[in-house]
């Protein structure tokens, strides 16, 4: 299982900050944490941007490229961002995410399609609607895959992201059930006949949860996740306990050129 | 995933005692606290039997029949210490195990075709030696299956044990990532058209290695396992840790109809 490191976020303050005063050494600083924590690859996500700051994206991928040569996953819902984006980097980035919404089909895919990059495929429907059954998902997989392979997108392109729910949520452990099954639909072949990749944000569980649920619940969703054919996991790798666990479960299913789907 | 407690095992001194004096009060006291501790089987292993005490499985069987209403494992690799179990047996019980050694194939399979019982198949080849590779894990567990319908038993009644590793082997490590993989494929139905049934001894793990390898070891490997769509665990319920886990792992992936196959 690969790592994504989540920590280049607009939810980190430090982040925030940096893009404000256009100042690239505190994300350089945490860009090189994070690969010597043991990332595989880093994800960028400005937050929301006004039309005027549409560049900010292209500003962090240049700062982390001086210092880290980490694959890149392009996190924005808004295509304008990720072009910026996708134009400033060296190596191809992940674009995250396409949902079924209109406006995203419109113009996230034929980016992707444009560039042939990879492209996350977030378990949303056309109105940003999570659905919580098994049987749910594995149909909005079923449907974004196809708008993909019409528009010329290879099936290697595509990473799905079932979508971890808050635990919070009244359904938040039957969600991570359905999530769990879905992953394993999809790594092992059985749904479209060959594996594909699959990727979660672990942070969504606990979301405003730090308290109320003891780190081993996020262990073990995580180890269950990686027994269930991960591949990618999106996580904040400077929190020991995280990086802890992934070398436990890297020591148990090393990586192989599969998981790199 | 159910689990199957291992306490009834004749590596503990107060069963081997029991069994010895003949006193069912020890083995009730194990199976009333294994329950209490939330195993949903009983795994009883009376260890090896000289002919002058094949009877001692019935003993077992009868002495904790008394007290629980838990469905049994014989564990014994000796026909004739199964088919007096059996006898004693108020519920079909599920035997445990059948390998590629000829002298089970000859007397045990029979055996569980006459009772139609479940039948735990342990990936062992005719020299009872435990191959270590997925492929080799896929090919025993295919000829292991072919033999069970040849002789008549429907494919329900299977139960695959793909083996977990002492990890002090050197390729420890290794061969837990096959059997992950191994239980994926049989677990989602992607070897043998429909999912079959799994089953892993977790104390496999750590023999003599208590204090080499934290318990979070065990913790992800189960953890990874029931991601993969393991069925039964064998293990230790009456340890804190170990039942702890379990809990959480069942919290967040409850049992289904399915996973009592």
């Amino acid at each position: 299982m690969m790592v994504a490191a989540d920590n280049l976020h607009a939810n980190n303050p430090v982040v925030v900050e940096a893009l404000k005063s256009l100042d690239p050494r505190p994300l350089q600083q945490i860009a090189r944490r994070c690969q010597l924590a043991g990332a595989d690859l880093l994800d960028l996500n400005p937050g929301y941007l006004s039309k005027r700051h549409e560049d900010r994206m292209a500003f962090m991928v240049e700062a982390v490229q001086e210092v880290s040569d980490l694959p890149l996953i392009l996190d924005s819902p808004n295509p304008s961002v990720l072009r910026k984006g996708l134009l400033a980097c060296s190596m191809r980035p992940i674009f995250n995410a396409l949902t079924l919404e209109k406006p995203k089909l419109e113009q996230i895919l034929p980016l992707a399609v444009e560039y042939d990059t990879k492209l996350v495929l977030l378990l949303l429907d056309e109105h940003s609607f999570s659905p919580p059954r098994l049987d749910e998902k594995i149909a909005l997989a079923t449907e974004l895959r196809s708008h993909c392979l019409a528009a010329g997108l290879e099936e290697d392109r595509l990473i799905f992201d079932p979508l971890l729910p808050n635990l919070q949520w009244p359904d938040g452990f039957l969600r991570v059930k359905a999530v769990i099954e879905a992953v394993r639909w999809l790594a092992d072949g059985s749904l479209f006949g060959e594996p594909v990749g699959t990727i979660v944000g672990l942070s969504n569980l606990r979301s405003g949860l730090r308290r109320q649920y003891p780190w081993q619940l996020e262990a073990t969703c995580l180890a269950m996740l990686a027994g269930a054919g991960l591949s990618y996991v999106l996580g904040d790798v400077l929190q020991p306990e995280f990086s802890g666990q992934m070398a436990l479960i890297n020591r148990l299913n090393p990586p192989s050129n599969h998981s790199s789907t």
